[in-house]
């Protein structure tokens, strides 16, 4: 009796099977991807978010192998996390792979995990599946696609990819091997929906080249260029433009330094001698002989760009001069943050130059046209919309159905949900829990919605301490003790604090009921007929006589 | 001797001008607007925020007048604050009056006030300032630019516009008026920044016709529609797309119906007789004959959309079938939520229709082209660009210096900078006070950087408190009491909190400094190397022998 090839989103927050897959065929298991997410604004306190993979546990014996696409965050963040579970061999293409190593050694795993380097082109067998390697273009080099051979039949899964004809690497997706897989017959396409709801085509990132020479050209004094760490191609981009035009190079902020020597170690990043010189070196060269890379295009206050844009640098200050170019675009939910930090910067003296001022970024990811000739390369019989949020996934399947997947061949499916391959046939199986995990501090899954809550209502309106100390009666010694954290600014409002008190006395005179119940009611209606605000009040009751 | 006309964009948030323009020449003045803006999300427990106008309080007796250019609420959202101090007559056009009207009398300050209705093309004289109010485009209806003619020259002001060919109420933008100040010579233009990163024209209204037409066509059951409450014009379109396509129409949400109401008692909305039914009545009819119009496509929680989302909404519940539209761009800032209540609508089987997907809604802003139009039509000697964050005033600027307007002539300046107009000449004068001010409940400007630094710190790992008892030596009497809010889970903690209490009585012991200092640094400590946190922590010291 053949079995069922049994695929999972495992977890992630909003988007789907993007952080990690798993795939399960009789007793053999891989998983694909271990990445993290960055919390939402609403998110208080947390650090960062990793997929939900409790339901895997029991089965982890399962697992022959994990398979990582490519070495962003979101895919390889929570490695550290899945290794300390799951006991089995990583595949990696090299930079990925270096990357990787970086967490590993960090989180002292390195010793326990066996590293596997494979190339696009190369074919290995996990188990039961041969999983063969194919190259697409993304945001980083030596991003990799996957065609898993499965006893149930083949399944392609795109990894975060796009169709870049001029990429910087000159390396393009890899279209040959995409139609030898419709030849073989595919039973299933997952495919990227992130960029799904827009329309036509993501643009080259040869298009970055002519607006970097036009900054370049006419910059007249230093150019500050911050992109993602990750970004390899845009380091190099920025090192072709910084040799033509005559100026060194330097980049500024250690993730961007460690990417660049593994990228440069590896050959993924082609840089002349001498081009790239040290930051204070590169300070003691003329404004227009200069070019400083870093990263800080998300707004976060602590990064380089972040620091500049508001004077507390420590190595080198904005000049009136600069041009600063963010070479990037916002991540969904830091927008407020980056465009302050622009403000912040032109306010400075600077020349700022983002998209769409001049198209100085393009998106890493494949657009409706794009995501139309995957699926008419790949000739899937299932189609799985993976790699965004409900609605990108969603748009996805409309797009399926334009170009003839039948819908019911179509699966929009949430994270958690088992999908089942059998016999030819595509069917949804139970649910499993598929959500994300807080990390926070050292706490990992310890923080759930009535800890959210509390910091959420803490947030609101702040908090107010009372102290009452009792005699043996109950009655009420000295003045009652009141302190506050954000609620009010407490120097400007000595009377409110004072009635206050007396409200205490007032209610601690009547006997019945709860002490402390009765005193934190009554302050709480107090200070809401005051300030119509609801701060958290904690009475405390000291007998002390 | 002449006298200066003095011009001050006097505050608000991010965006420069938007909120409240002051103009003085010798001992008269005029308000601009008088509006509010929301908080951006890392500022916690804000409800809303106004312009700080304390430095024109020593000069309100100077203020002749208050003009508003139209109805929004951050151009009317701050009307109760503003003429809470200023004792100076309002012009309106009738829907901005109707709107400013229900703002009074909910402050209770409706009497106080004397209101003054204006129709685009009049011209009033107040004090030596005789304002022209033209017609212009923007997604409420009856708004108006200002002309304003000083006895230092013309300014014109473009309030919120766009150049719309085909606007939903036939009325364009006054082209002639704009041309007509021109041949009279302009002093300054000021003008509406907020699209200036946009390229090109922005689409006029009547693109949204087709688009409703096509999902009221496809539609199997009811249509939702959400949009904002101040829409009107929208309003219209989907009571048009109903008529056409027979289906009654409801408003659901108190704000849209008053404000429903307001413009159709004054002529701004045209509804057949029986289209508009109430919500009960529609609840009842087919899915395929109704459409339900109604607010909180900004992603608000408690909104009927936010409501629908969660399945928490009482009059009614969505239904598979059910086709939402979202009929707004997000607010920026507000991403997060607003895709969150989409994907949330798509969990609960609904078809959700939102632009790019569709072109369901246009921006109520002139694109970078109608920009240097408007530069063109009014030929200003100089140039201030407003309404707008900093980068898009420079963008504005780098436009207006494409079409000739010389750099030198070219004010791009921040709220509080003073821009003084003399002989001629244009220069910066002084900068006074021109920040913002938080309205937190119902206190305004009593929440500053210290309380939101200590909300922010509360939302970041929660509170800590610990109720020390001790005897006349000192020394602690039992076990230390500590509770925490938003810190971790304490079901699950027992353990954490037992060490806790031991390291209080081991740090008890040494007698040595401030007993609450040093249990609070001692617990500090403790905690983060428990759990990598650092909540806030309050000691208080009872003395109970």
């Amino acid at each position: 009796m053949s079995q069922k090839l049994r695929l999972i989103p495992v977890g992630g927050l909003g988007e789907i099977g993007k952080n990690m897959l798993y795939l399960e065929y009789g007793n053999n298991a891989l998983i694909v991807d271990a990445g993290l997410m960055f919390p939402e604004n609403d998110m208080l306190g947390i650090d960062y978010i990793i997929p939900d993979f409790r339901s895997l546990l029991d089965r982890k014996h399962l697992v022959r192998g994990v398979v990582i696409t490519h070495g962003h965050e979101d895919h390889i963040g929570a490695m550290k996390h899945v290794m300390a579970e799951f006991d089995a061999p990583v595949y990696a293409t090299p930079l990925t792979r270096g990357l990787i190593e970086v967490k590993l050694r960090e989180a002292k795993l390195y010793d326990r995990v066996s590293l596997n380097t494979v190339h696009a082109g190369d074919r290995v067998n996990i188990g039961p599946f041969a999983v063969e390697f194919f190259h697409v273009c993304h945001s980083i080099p030596d991003c990799v696609g996957l065609g898993i051979t499965t006893p149930a039949g083949l399944i392609v899964h795109s990894g975060d990819f796009k169709f870049d004809h001029t990429p910087v690497d000159g390396w393009p997706t890899d279209y040959a091997k995409l139609a030898e897989f419709s030849g073989r017959g595919v039973l299933a396409l997952l495919s990227d929906s992130t960029n799904a709801d827009k329309p036509g085509w993501t643009p080259s990132e040869a298009v970055i080249g002519p607006a970097f020479d036009a900054v370049f050209r006419e910059a007249p004094g230093r150019i500050i260029i911050g992109t993602f760490a990750s970004l390899i191609s845009r380091i190099q981009q920025v090192a072709n433009a910084a040799f033509k035009h005559g100026r060194k190079m330097t980049l500024a902020g250690t993730s961007m330094q460690e990417n660049a020597r593994i990228a440069q170690k590896l050959g993924y990043l082609e840089v002349p001698d001498g081009l790239i010189i040290p930051v204070d070196e590169a300070l003691k060269l003329p404004p227009r002989k200069v070019v400083v890379m870093t990263t800080g295009t998300q707004g976060e206050p602590s990064s380089i760009l972040g620091r500049l844009s508001e004077g507390r640098n420590r190595q080198f200050d904005l000049q009136v001069g600069d041009t600063v170019i963010f070479s990037s675009h916002p991540i969904p939910g830091n927008e407020e943050m980056v465009h302050r930090t622009i403000n912040k910067l032109l306010q400075r003296g600077a020349h700022v130059i983002y998209d769409p001022i001049a198209p100085v970024h393009v998106s890493g990811h494949a657009s409706a046209e794009e995501m139309k000739l995957l699926i008419h390369l790949v000739k899937p019989k299932f189609f799985v919309p993976v790699h965004g949020e409900l609605r990108h996934l969603h748009q996805h399947a409309a797009l399926a159905r334009e170009v003839g997947i039948p819908p019911e061949n179509i699966a929009v499916v949430e994270n958690g949900q088992v999908i089942e391959f059998h016999n030819g046939t595509m069917t949804l199986g139970e649910r499993v829990p598929g959500g994300y995990v807080f990390v926070d501090g050292s706490g990992v899954g310890d923080i759930g919605p009535s800890v959210m809550r509390e910091r959420e209502a803490l947030a609101e309106s702040g908090v107010v301490i009372v102290n009452l100390r009792v005699n043996r009666d109950g009655q009420l010694v000295g003045k009652p003790e009141i302190l506050s954290k954000g609620f009010v600014f407490v120097r400007d409002e000595a009377e409110m604090f004072e009635a206050a008190q007396a409200q205490v006395a007032k209610v601690a005179t009547h006997a019945n009921g709860d002490l402390r119940q009765r005193v934190e009611a009554a302050l709480s209606d107090f200070f809401y007929s005051e300030t119509k605000r609801r701060p958290m009040i904690f009475a405390l009751v000291n007998q002390v006589q």
